[in-house]
């Protein structure tokens, strides 16, 4: 099953898909947020479909699809997971895991528009697992406890402009990290129950041509080992969203172009769906 | 007047404060977080309270005070900001802002216990002023104009875990600053109209030993120039907290220990109060 959130920006509604049918969960709850994992939410889905109590939706296909968690507590981002990518990025891989955050208000839907203002030239992709907290985590005990702490997984885009991010950041990456929409999110959130988060295949092109294309079994520090190491001094609240960090292939190696207007940006991972993403440069 | 949220963690209740009378905002705003600032809750309040429309709280004195905003979508920190401080950390002054982040959940009130895990060995305290914006903020034109999105000042503590932010980050900051209540806010909002943020004394304390005392004038990017430069690129939501850097005297430095069980730091910055933590160590 996969858990969604559509129609128009700031108006979505909860949604479950099952079997390629589309159930309202307004039933169940307001909306897909930390309210929802924190109270077991996905559970509460489960039971309703089983049960026959949700209502199809009719037409779903026809509405926006938004990010399918509404704006958490904290974006949590891995920097320089997979050594390829440390390695482009000009970087020894990390002893431990590297953190920094996005605002949760740069979350975007999946298939929105990408605006850069004019003097963002230096934009990148960045395909990344994503994980949902669904149970609060601090001082956990250990890799493989981790994963009871883990709702479900998401495709996030990482974008990053690098002008921000590194040469005019003093060396701290979240500036560049935080412009509107960037960070995409979605189409959907499959339960953990139904990922293996250690094996999937991660791809991301531009105007369809490839740029990475890379997987999950290459994670310096994989799902369990990051939430394991970083609360050890972070708490993770339910509905918090991990990105784990990208593998080669961004702009920023100097093999491929920054985005520019009109450049169509897609990425997928096996099982959670596909992105696509117009960039429109504003004025 | 002063904003401020009192009560029990998690049950607070929004009050002002004025002529050291408060009174009860429920009537107006069910809390004083990022809608009502987004809905001019400020002038609301003043509205109200110079048409005696509000109902004086008895007792008030006797209730913990929370933290004056619930959780905001982001709190957004500038480092490096004062050059005494800068030197003492080891760094040249910075040509542009420096931006980390802090989890919002890790906001905690100005008089709450403050409990460190036994590994958090190097935990040091930042008296910082915040402000609170008012308005959303991007791409703001100039530091004159960037005034009109502030609704407010705040006292900070920008507490940091020396060891997880700088040894073991890969020196990305924001992992050594997120420890649970490791940003104490309060005790109260004070608005705009009645604080000129370039002219404030800052000083900390621990065990009754003075640490910082410096002023804002020394600010290297003044909260103007913050919230201009960095609106170029991240946008800032109403309620969201920039802690705009700390000056010289923090353990860092060297001169001063770490927190340790039993430590009481205090802060206070001219016209927006005072803080007092208790450490504990835990288990």
């Amino acid at each position: 099953m996969e858990l969604l959130r559509l129609g128009p920006i700031g108006h979505e509604i909860p949604v479950v898909r099952d079997d390629d049918v589309h159930y309202d969960l307004r039933p169940l709850t307001a909306d897909i947020d930390e309210h929802f994992f924190a109270e077991s939410g996905i559970d509460q889905v489960r039971s309703a479909l089983s049960k026959g109590e949700l209502d199809v939706i009719a037409g779903a296909e026809d509405l926006r699809i938004g990010a399918p968690i509404s704006r958490p507590s904290a974006v949590v981002c891995v920097g320089m997971n997979y050594a390829a990518h440390a390695r482009e990025a000009g970087a020894e891989p990390p002893e431990a895991p590297v953190v920094f955050f996005k605002m949760p208000s740069t979350i975007a839907g999946p298939y929105d528009q990408l605006e850069l203002p004019p003097y963002a030239t230096k934009a990148d992709w960045e395909v990344e697992l994503g994980v949902v907290i669904g149970r609060r985590a601090f001082r956990v005990a250990s890799a493989e406890d981790a994963y009871s702490h883990v709702a479900g997984y998401v495709l996030g885009n990482d974008l990053s402009e690098r002008r921000f991010q590194i040469e005019e950041s003093g060396g701290q990456w979240s500036k560049g990290k935080n412009l509107p929409g960037f960070t995409p999110l979605g189409p959907w959130i499959r339960p953990a129950a139904e990922v293996d988060p250690g094996a999937l295949r991660l791809r991301s092109w531009v105007n369809g041509q490839v740029r990475q294309d890379s997987t999950t079994s290459d994670l310096i520090f994989d799902v369990g080992q990051i939430i394991h190491q970083l609360s050890q001094t972070m708490p993770f609240e339910p509905g918090d969203v991990i990105l784990t960090g990208t593998p080669q292939g961004v702009a920023m190696s100097g093999k491929f172009p920054y985005l520019a207007d009109r450049d169509v940006v897609e990425m997928e991972i096996d099982g959670l769906g596909r992105h696509r993403q117009l960039v429109t440069v504003t004025r």
